[in-house]
C-alpha cells in the first residue's frame, strides 16, 4: 500500500524537544531559531528526514513555519490548516497564527528583543523569506544570523537518514522532448539574457528537464538534486551517478548532461564565482544558502523565474495523450469503488479507512499504478467538512446512511498524475445537502464550461465557481483550484484558479476545478475534474482568439445530490451531456456486468 | 451651454512648435523633455492652460505622455485613443506607442544618448514617475534632470491664465459630514502611523475633505489647491481667502482651517522641514516637485496612499441620498431626450452635435443643472465604435435610419454627478446588432445582479460582464466600471471594474457598470448604469457576510435591440423588472401625457 493511516503525531514529547532544543540558544549565540516545514529543494513535499517542523512541533500540514524565541513560540499556518494545527500542538508552548493576517515576519518585529539574533538554516529558507525576516529582524534592531548546520538535527536521535534510491528515465514517448531540447531552449533564453547560466533548484522542474523520476518523496516522483544550466546547452546535475538506470546516463551524456556527485556542487559555483559570471536564480524558491554561495565565490546573482517553470506548466501534446490515457485508465477503479460504495455503505458497515484501501486496492488492479499522487482524504459526515482532512486509526469514522461522505485521492501512472474528488450519500440527502450540492456543481460547470480570450488569468475566472454559492451567501476558504504535473507533483505551479492569481492561462495547462461547501461540525461538499486549458476553434463572427477547457476526468458526479429545479437549462445539458461521455468512454473499459450496468443508471439524464 | 464642438486641433501648428522647443534644448542643457497631460494636481480633468500636451502635439486625449528627444519622439497613449492619436499628431513628427505594451520609461532607455540629459518639470510627474524616468535614464547612462520653469510655457505664446474662480460650499446636507469631523479622522490616522502631517494635492481629495467645490474646470467641480493636513486635526489649505465665499470662510475657520495664500505654501513646507518632521505623501499623486521641497528642507517623507481616498470612495448616507436624487432627477430629461429621438431620429434629419444639445437642453430644464459632467459622447454609425468619440463641427455625422447610435453623458447636481449610456437605434437592427447588444446587456445585468461576500475586489466581478461575449469570441478593451464622485470627478477611484484592479469594495462607493462591445468602423454598442455597492441582508443558511448593488439609473435600455431568445430567465426577469421601477419611478416625474405613453411603451415586458 501506497499509505498508511497510522497515528504519528508526538506532541506530548515537543515540550522537552523544544527544551533540548532552548538549552543549546546560548552555545550558538543566538536567541531564537526559524523552523520551517522546508527540505533544501523548498518544494511542498519533503522527505522524512526533513519533517523537522512536525518532529519539534507535532504539525504535520504540508505547509507552515515556527519561530522559537527563549521564553515564547509561534507557529504559522494558512486557512487549510486552522483547526489541524490546534488538535496537533501543544497550545502552552506555541501559539498559532494564521497567515495572511499574521505574517512571520511581522511577529518577529514584535517579539525579537532589541540587540537580538535570530537564526535560521540558509538551506530552508527561499532568498525572498531570507531577505524578509533579514527586514524583519532590521526593523526590530535585531539580526538574522545563518546558521551553519541544523540545530534540530543534533538533537534529533532518530531523524531518518535521507533516501537516495534509484532515479529512472522518463521515456520519451511520455516526456515528449528530449532533455536536449529543452536544454537548447533555456540556454537561448540565459544568452538572450546575457547570463551564463542558472541554477535549478526545485526538484519537479529537475525532473521536468531532464526527463528522470525518482522515489524519495512519498507520492511525487521529482528528483532531488540541484542543477547547473549553461548557457552553452550544458548543464551539471548534481545526483550520485550509481542511482541513475544506465539508460538515462546514457541519454543524458548524449544531451551534455555532466552528472556530478553532490558534494562537488561547491566546485562548480566556485567556477562560476572565480571566472565572475552572471548566474540567475528564482529567489522565490531557491535557498538562501546558494545565492550566499555564489555570492561569496565572486559571482553576480540576479533574480529571474525558473525558465524551466512556464514550459513544464503548459504541457505538450504526448504529456497531454498521457494525461488523457491516465485519466480514462483511472476512471475504471474510480467507477468501481462508487458502485463498490453504492452497494455496501448502506448497510453501514464501512469506515474511512476501509474506503481508502479499497480504492488503492482497486487502482492496483489497473497494474499501472506506480503510487498514489497524495494520502487520499476519505471523510464522512464532519470529517468532509475538513478540507485537508487525514483519517488516521484514531479519527477513523463510519460511512453511516444519510450522512455525506467525500473523497479526494489521486493516481501517479507513467503517462500522467490524477486528481479527482467526488462526494456521495448513501440513503437521502437533507434538502440543504442537495441545495449546497448542487450549487457547488453549478460553479464547477460554470468554469468548465467557461470560453475566455487569451491573456485571462485563473484569478479572473475563480469567481465563475463561487457564483451560486455567493447567490445563498456562501464560499469557500480555498482556491478553487491547482495546477498539475505531468507524472509529477500533483500541486504544480504557477497557475491557479484563486483570487489572487495573477498568471496568464496557456494552452496545455492542466488545472484541477475543485470548488466546495463546508459546514463545519456537520459535512462538507468538494467535487473536482481535471482540466486541460485549450486553444479555441474561432466562432464565427468572433474577432479574437479564445480558450476553453477540455475536461479530462471522467467519472459520474452523484445524481441523488442533484437538485435539477436549481440548475439553468445549460448547466443541466453540460451535465447529461457529461454523464454522456463518462458512460460512453468508461463502459468499454468495465469488465463486468454489474459495473456496467450500475454506470449506466450512475450517468442516466436527469430532468426538470 | 457647458460643451462646444468646435474643431480645436491645430497639428499643422505643432511641426513649428516642436522645432522651437527643440531649438531651446542647448540653452537649457537637455537633450530632451517630458511633456505630459498634467497640472501641478495630477488629477485627471486640467485647466486650459495647462493643456502643454495638446498644444505641443495636437492631441487631446485625456491621459498621455510624450517625450521629445533631439531627433526622434515618441507619444504614449493607451487603448482608448489608439485611433484618434494617428488622426491628431504629426506622424512624421512623433510615434504614437501605446501602453502597457509600451511604457515611456522603457523608449527613454532604448532612445536616450549615453550621457544625456533628460529634462522635465517636477510639477508636473508624480513621484512614482519621476522615479521610474530616474530608472530609466540611469540604466542608459543618462541623466534625469529637474527644470526650474517649464520650456513650453516659455514658447506658448496665448497660453491661458489659470482660472481663479469662486470656490464655495458644499452645504453639509448634501456633504453629510463636516470637514471638522473629516480632518480629526485623518489626524487620528497620522497619529497613530507617527506622521506628523500629511500633504494633499489631489483637487477632488481636497475638494471632498474641506467641503467646497470650484470651476476652474470643465465639468469637475474640483478646487485647484494644496492643503497640509495637521496630526492636531487643524490644516493648511492654500487658496486666496478672497476667492471663498465667505459662509466658507466662516466654516473652515470654526474647523481650525488656516486659509493661506498659494505663494506661502513653501514657508509651511519648510517649517515642516526644519522640525525634521515625518510627512506622508501619497506617491502615486503627489509631484515630484513636493517630495523634493520637503526633503531638501530636512522632513522626512514617506509614502501613503491619500488618507482621503477610501472614506470620499465610500459615500456617506447623505451622499448617497443625493445620489438617488440627483439620478431620479436625471432620468427626467434622458425620457424626454430618448423620446424625442424616438420621434425624429426616423426622419433622418438630427444629426450629433443636434442631439447632444437637445440633451443638454432638456437637462437645462430641470433648473438644477451646474454643469455637465463631461462632454457628451454622441456618436451615430461608425462613430459609435469609438469609445470616447467626441463631436466637432468637422466629424459631425447624421443620425440614420437603421443604424445605430450610442450616447455616454452626465450631468453635475448639487447632490450628485450622473453618467449614463445607452444605445438605440432608429429604424430596424441587424440580427447581428440585435445579438450583440443582447450579449452587452447580458454583461451588464449580470454584474448588477451580482451578489458577492465582503473582500471580493471590482478585478473579481469584472469577468461577470465579459461572459455573454466571450462566449461568441468577443470581448472589449476597456475597464467595466469606474467610481463616480460625489458632485465632483466622475471618474473617481479607488475602485473600478477592471481586470487589474485589485481594490476591495466596500459599502456606498458608487460604480459604473459600462460594458461595450466595439465594430470598428461599423457601429458599437456600451450600456451603462450607476450602481452602489450595498450590504446585503443577510439570507436564511447564509455564513458570511455579503454585499449587492443597488441601481442608481432609472432609464429605458432600447427594447429594439433586446434579443429575448438568447436571455436566461433570470436575465429577461431582472430586464422586466428594471423596466417596471423605471416606469414607477420616473413617469410620475413626467409632466407631459406623451412623454408618459412614450415611457409606458419603452418599459413594456418583454417575453420569448
Amino acid at each position: 500500500m501506497f499509505q498508511n493511516f497510522a497515528d504519528t503525531n508526538q506532541r506530548h514529547l515537543t515540550p522537552a524537544r523544544i527544551a533540548d532544543l532552548r538549552s543549546r540558544f546560548e552555545a550558538l549565540q543566538i536567541d531564537g531559531l526559524i523552523v520551517s516545514r522546508a527540505d533544501e529543494f523548498q518544494g511542498e513535499y519533503v522527505p522524512a528526514c526533513a519533517e523537522r517542523l512536525n518532529w519539534l512541533t507535532g504539525f504535520s500540514g504540508s505547509a507552515g513555519s515556527a519561530v522559537i524565541l527563549k521564553s515564547t513560540a509561534a507557529i504559522f499556518i494558512d486557512g487549510r490548516y486552522t483547526l489541524q494545527v490546534r488538535d496537533q500542538v501543544d497550545l502552552d508552548l506555541m501559539t498559532p497564527l494564521q497567515v495572511p493576517e499574521n505574517f512571520p515576519h511581522a511577529w518577529v518585529t514584535r517579539n525579537i528583543p532589541k540587540g537580538g539574533k535570530l537564526g535560521f538554516d540558509p538551506w530552508l529558507l527561499t532568498i525572498r523569506e531570507a531577505s524578509r525576516f533579514e527586514a524583519a529582524c532590521n526593523e526590530a534592531g535585531a539580526e538574522l544570523v545563518a546558521l551553519d548546520s541544523n540545530p534540530i538535527d543534533a538533537i534529533w536521535d532518530d531523524q531518518p537518514p535521507p533516501l537516495a534510491k534509484p532515479v529512472v528515465q522518463q521515456p520519451l514517448q511520455f516526456a515528449g522532448m528530449s532533455s536536449a531540447d529543452k536544454l537548447r531552449d533555456i540556454a537561448e533564453g540565459l544568452s538572450q539574457r546575457g547570463s551564463k547560466a542558472c541554477v535549478l533548484t526545485q526538484t519537479d522542474a529537475v525532473a521536468w528537464l531532464f526527463n528522470l523520476r525518482g522515489c524519495d518523496i512519498p507520492h511525487t516522483p521529482a528528483v532531488l538534486a540541484f542543477a547547473v544550466v549553461h548557457d552553452d546547452g550544458s548543464a551539471d546535475l548534481f545526483l550520485d551517478p550509481a542511482r541513475v538506470e544506465e539508460g538515462a546516463r546514457e541519454t543524458l551524456g548524449r544531451a551534455s548532461v555532466r552528472l556530478v556527485a553532490p558534494k562537488q556542487m561547491t566546485e562548480t559555483l566556485q567556477a562560476l564565482g572565480s571566472a565572475g559570471e552572471n548566474v540567475e536564480l528564482d529567489f522565490e524558491w531557491v535557498a538562501e544558502a546558494l545565492r550566499r554561495a555564489l555570492t561569496l565565490s565572486g559571482a553576480t546573482v540576479s533574480h529571474h523565474e525558473s525558465p524551466c517553470t512556464l514550459p513544464r506548466a503548459a504541457k505538450n501534446h504526448a504529456e497531454l495523450e498521457g494525461a488523457r490515457a491516465a485519466h480514462l485508465r483511472d476512471a475504471v477503479p474510480m467507477a468501481r469503488f462508487l458502485r463498490w460504495l453504492d452497494t455496501n455503505a448502506p448497510a453501514g458497515q464501512l469506515d474511512e479507512i476501509q474506503a481508502a484501501q479499497k480504492l488503492e486496492a482497486l487502482r492496483t488492479e489497473t497494474g499501472e499504478l506506480l503510487d498514489l499522487s497524495f494520502d487520499t482524504i476519505s471523510g464522512a459526515g464532519p470529517h468532509a467538512a475538513i478540507p485537508h482532512y487525514r483519517v488516521s486509526e484514531t479519527s477513523n469514522r463510519p460511512i453511516e446512511n444519510d450522512h455525506i461522505y467525500l473523497v479526494d485521492s489521486g493516481a501517479q501512472y507513467v503517462d500522467g498524475t490524477t486528481d479527482i474528488t467526488r462526494t456521495i450519500i448513501a440513503g437521502t440527502p437533507t434538502t440543504e445537502m442537495k441545495d449546497r450540492f448542487t450549487r457547488v456543481l453549478k460553479g464547477m460547470i460554470n468554469l468548465s464550461r467557461a470560453r475566455f480570450p487569451a491573456g485571462t488569468t485563473g484569478g479572473h475566472l475563480d469567481p465563475l465557481a463561487r457564483l451560486p454559492l455567493w447567490e445563498a451567501g456562501l464560499d469557500f476558504d480555498h482556491g478553487t483550484g491547482h495546477g498539475v504535473g505531468s507524472y509529477l507533483s500533483v500541486h504544480e505551479g504557477p497557475q491557479r484558479f484563486s483570487k489572487a492569481d495573477r498568471t496568464v492561462l496557456q494552452p496545455g495547462m492542466i488545472m484541477s476545478n475543485e470548488p466546495g461547501y463546508y459546514k463545519a461540525g456537520d459535512y462538507g461538499i468538494r467535487i473536482e475534474n481535471l482540466l486541460i486549458v485549450r486553444e479555441a476553434e474561432p466562432v464565427k463572427g468572433g474577432d479574437r482568439p479564445m480558450h476553453w477547457f477540455e475536461t479530462l476526468t471522467f467519472t459520474p458526479i452523484d445524481r441523488n445530490l442533484v437538485e435539477p429545479a436549481i440548475m439553468t437549462d445549460a448547466e443541466l445539458d453540460w451535465l447529461n451531456d457529461y454523464h454522456a461521455r463518462v458512460l460512453k468512454k468508461v463502459a468499454p473499459r468495465l469488465e463486468n456486468a454489474e459495473d456496467q450496468a450500475w454506470l449506466q443508471a450512475a450517468c442516466a439524464p436527469l430532468t426538470r
